[in-house]
C-alpha cells in the first residue's frame, strides 16, 4: 500500500475472484490507480475500497453478485462529472466503485429509426463524433464530457432542453442491473410500447441508487443544416417573458437555446478570463443579456433562417423589449456563456443553486431573491445565469471579502436556507438538473414532500433491500 | 333492484357513508345509473357494485379510504374509451367503479409557461376548446374523447407522436392518490426537476393499477399557423422508409403525421361508408397510401409551408419512390383515415393488433406477416393501417366467411399466437399505445420479460398491498 495505513484492505479472496472474472485491467486496488475515481468536480474527495470496471453487462452482473456475497456497498460511476457529489465514494473507504467506463461499445447508428444503442461507458464526445459521421446529432450540450450511463442516471438537461426536452425524452430503451444482479431488459428501440408500466423510467434520474444502467437505446436527431446565435439585451429582466414569447411565435421549434446571463455573471467572466471577446465595456455591461440560438434541420427553411433571424432581431432593437442586439461570432457568445460557471467557481466564497420554476414565476423569484439579498445580506452579489426558457436559473451568489453579512458559517447557512425558502415560495425545484447527492441531500429532506420521500424509500427497499447501491439511500 | 337478482347488494352502511361525503350526485347504485359505467368500447360488459364519482382530490382520498375499510376493489374510470377492456369492472359485481368525470376543473392557461393544470375528468374536447381560445393546442388527436386522467394512465399516443412524442412527454406535473388514500403530490409546472427519482413516471401508463390520477399539469403548444395534408402513394410498401427519410429531411419538426393505410383497409372503408370521398376507383386502390400532414406554428416559415409542400411532392410524383400524390381537402383525407377502424370493427370476424417496431423493422415485419398469412391462413385479409413514423401498425386481419383456414376458435387462437410470435421475432411491442387490460393480459404473461413482470408485481405489492386497484393485478 501507499502509506495510507488507514485505508481498509479489501479481502484478498474478493479481489482474487473479481480479477478472475474481469482480468487485471478491470480491478484496481493500488492507491494511485484508485485516485482518479475518488475525486469529484469540486475537489471533494472520497475513498474507494477497490475499483471494479466490468466490460459488459454479464461482468456487471457478476460483480454485483460478488459484492452482495461479500456484503460490500457499491458506488456506480460514469464520467465522474456530477456536481452534487454523488459520483464518488464516501470517506469510509468501505465502498467499491463500479466504473462503467469500459462498457463503451457503440452499435452502428440506425438511420431509418434515428436511434443508436450505446454502452453506459460511451462518452458524450465519442457518441457525438459517431453520430456526426452519420449526419445525426444528440442534442445535449453541456460543458463536461459525461458518459451515457451517468447522463441517463441523472436525467441530464443542457442548453437545448427547450427544444428537445430532458434526457428522459430521448431514451427509447434501457438495460439496468439491480443490486442483486437481476437484469431489467427494456433495451428496445421503440417509440411507443405500453405493455404495462414503463419500468425503465424508474432508473432515469435516480442517480444509480435503484440500479446500474449498462446500455441504452437513444433517439437521435438530424444534424442542423443552419444554426445561428445572437446576444440579446432586453430592456430589463422583466422583459424576458415577452422576448421568449416573441421568439417562440416567430421560430417555434427552431428556438433551441435561450440562455440568460446576468450582468454580474458577465463581469466575473471578463475579470477571470481576460482573453474572452468583449461585447461590452466594463461600464456598459447590461443588467441582463440572453444568448439566443436558433437551428433547423429542415431543407425547406434552413436556407433563409440565418438572415431572417438577424434581420428580425435588428428590427426590434431599440424598441420596447430589446434594448440592443450584439452580433458577432457564435463561438464567442458560447465562450462567454461557458466561461461563467468556471469564473464563478474561482471565487473564494460563493454559493451555487441549480433551481427551476414555471417560466411565469422566474422573474418574480429573481425579484424576491434580489430583495432578500438587499435586505438581509447587503454586499452579497447575485451572479446568476441559466436556461430561462426551461424555467432554470443557476442562481449563484458571490460573497466578496468585504461583505460582512455572510462571512461566518452561521451566516452562510442562514443565507442558503433563506434562498431555498424563496425557491419553495415560488413552487420551484431545488435541483433542476444536477440531481441529488451528498451536497443537497439535506435540502431533499427539508423540501421533498413526505409522501414522496416515503415512496422513494419504499422503492429503494424494494429494489435494493440491503441498501448497498449509490450515495443516496433514501432512508 | 332491476331484476338482476344475481347482483351483489352493496352494504347499506357503505352507501350511506359514501353519500354523506359525495352527496347523492356522486353515488350510483341503481342498475340504470350504473349501466353507462359497465359497458366498454367493443361492447364488453362488466358489473359494478356501485359507482362513486368524487368531485375533487379530497373526496377521492375519502372514497379510497372508505373502500379500503370495507375491503372493496376499486376500478378507476375516466372517459371509458379504452380499447383493452381495462376501464370497466369485471363480471363479479363486486368492484366499485370510481369515476373521475366530476373532477373536471380546468385552471386558466399559463401562457408564459405554456402549461395548464387540469382535473382528471376534463375531456379532451373541453381541454381543446379552452386552449384554442388562448391560442394554444394539446397535440393529441385521437378519434375518441377521453378524459385527461385516462390519457395519463394509458400514456396516449395518437397521430402526432412523431412530432410531439407520447403523452408522458407532455406531463409536467401529476397528483395521484394511492389505494390507501395517500396523496402523491408532484403537481408542479416544471420542465426540469431532478430532486430524486421522478416518481410521477410510475403512474403514467400503468392503467390505474398503481394509483388514481386526480390532477395533471400539461405542457401545451402554440396553435399551428399553417397546416396541410396530402395522400401520398408510394411505389410499394418497401419505399416507406425512403419517403419518411425525405420528409424528415425536408420538413424536420414540421412533419406531424405519417399515417399508413393499406389498400385493403381503404377498400373496407369505402365499402362500409359509401359517402366517403373517393380518391381511387375500386380497381385503382393502391397497395398502400400515406396520409402526410405538415404543420408549423412559426411565423417565420408558416406562410410558405403549404405551397412548398404541395410543389415539392408534385415534383417527386411519378418518380422512383412516389407513384402518385392525391390532392384534395384535408378533412376528406382524415375522414378516410378515421373511417378505417370503424369499418374494420364492423366486419363479422376480425382480429386487431396494436403493435410497434423500430421503424427499420416495420416493412420486414409486414413482409413476414404477409408470408405467414399466405402460407398458413390463405383467404385471411391483412387490412393494416397505422402510425408508420412512430413504428406503429394497427395490424388488423379480417377473416371473410368464405375463408376456411381461420374460422374455428382453435384456428383463430393459433392465428393470433402466430402473429404475436412474428411481432416478437422483430423485437416489437404487443401493445404500442392501447395499454394493458383483460384483452391482452395473456400476451403480457407470454412476452413481457420475466424480470419485468416480477418488478411490476413488486411495485403493485408495494403501492397496493391488498391488490384492490384496477383491472390488472400483475400477480
Amino acid at each position: 500500500m501507499d502509506g495510507n495505513t488507514w485505508d481498509a484492505e479489501p479481502d484478498p479472496e474478493f479481489i482474487r475472484r473479481a480479477r478472475s472474472i474481469l482480468g487485471a485491467p478491470g480491478v484496481f486496488v493500488a492507491a494511485d490507480d484508485k485516485r482518479l475515481y475518488e475525486h469529484g468536480f469540486y475537489g471533494e474527495r472520497g475513498r474507494a475500497l477497490a475499483v471494479l470496471s466490468p466490460a459488459d453487462t454479464d461482468e456487471t452482473v457478476e460483480m454485483l453478485r460478488l459484492c452482495a456475497e461479500f456484503g460490500l456497498e457499491v458506488l456506480p460511476q460514469g464520467g465522474n462529472t456530477g456536481l452534487v457529489g454523488a459520483s464518488i465514494p464516501d470517506k469510509t473507504g468501505a465502498q467499491v466503485v463500479l466504473s462503467t467506463r469500459r462498457m463503451d461499445q457503440l452499435a452502428p447508428v440506425d438511420l431509418v429509426n434515428r436511434s443508436v444503442c450505446t454502452g453506459a461507458g460511451v462518452r458524450m464526445s465519442q457518441l457525438r463524433a459517431a453520430l456526426k459521421a452519420a449526419g445525426m446529432w444528440f442534442p445535449f450540450e453541456i460543458a463536461a464530457d459525461p458518459c451515457v450511463g451517468g447522463m441517463v442516471s441523472t436525467n441530464t438537461g443542457g442548453s437545448h432542453l427547450v427544444r428537445y426536452g430532458d434526457l428522459r425524452r430521448s431514451v427509447l430503451g434501457l438495460e439496468v442491473v439491480l443490486a442483486d444482479g437481476t437484469v431489467i431488459d427494456s433495451l428496445r428501440a421503440l417509440r411507443k410500447d405500453n405493455t404495462g408500466p414503463d419500468c425503465k423510467q424508474l432508473f432515469i434520474g435516480s442517480g444509480g441508487s435503484f440500479g446500474i444502467v449498462t446500455r441504452a437505446v437513444l433517439e437521435v436527431q438530424r444534424l442542423p443544416l443552419a444554426r445561428t446565435a445572437a446576444l440579446v439585451v432586453p430592456r430589463s429582466h422583466a422583459d424576458l417573458p415577452e422576448l421568449l414569447r416573441w421568439l417562440e411565435a416567430r421560430y417555434g421549434e427552431m428556438l433551441t437555446t435561450f440562455e440568460g446571463m446576468s450582468g454580474n455573471a458577465i463581469r466575473y467572466a471578463y475579470a477571470e478570463f481576460p482573453k474572452l471577446k468583449r461585447f461590452f465595456t466594463d461600464e456598459a455591461v447590461p443588467e441582463y443579456a440572453v444568448l439566443v440560438d436558433v437551428a433547423s434541420s429542415s431543407e425547406f427553411c434552413a436556407a433563409s433562417l440565418v438572415d431572417d433571424f438577424h434581420a428580425a432581431l435588428a428590427g426590434l432593437a431599440g424598441g420596447s423589449v430589446i434594448r440592443d442586439v450584439v452580433t458577432g461570432c457564435d463561438a464567442d457568445f458560447w465562450a462567454l456563456r461557458d466561461a461563467i460557471p468556471y469564473a464563478l467557481s474561482r471565487q473564494p466564497l460563493a454559493l451555487t443553486f441549480d433551481v427551476s420554476f414555471a417560466r411565469s414565476r422566474l422573474t418574480m423569484f429573481r425579484d424576491d431573491l434580489c430583495s432578500l439579498l438587499a435586505r438581509r445580506y447587503p454586499g452579497v452579489v447575485l451572479a446568476d445565469f441559466g436556461h430561462f426558457a426551461e424555467g432554470g436559473d443557476h442562481a449563484t451568489v458571490v460573497i466578496p471579502e468585504s461583505c460582512k453579512t455572510a462571512q461566518s458559517s452561521l451566516q452562510l447557512m442562514r443565507l442558503r436556507g433563506d434562498i431555498y425558502e424563496t425557491v419553495a415560495a415560488h413552487a420551484g425545484s431545488f435541483s433542476a438538473e444536477h440531481g441529488l447527492g451528498p451536497f443537497n441531500e439535506n435540502v431533499y429532506r427539508r423540501y421533498a414532500p413526505g409522501a414522496t420521500r416515503e415512496l422513494n424509500a419504499s422503492l429503494k427497499r424494494m429494489l435494493d433491500p440491503a441498501g448497498r447501491l449509490g450515495r443516496i439511500k433514501f432512508n
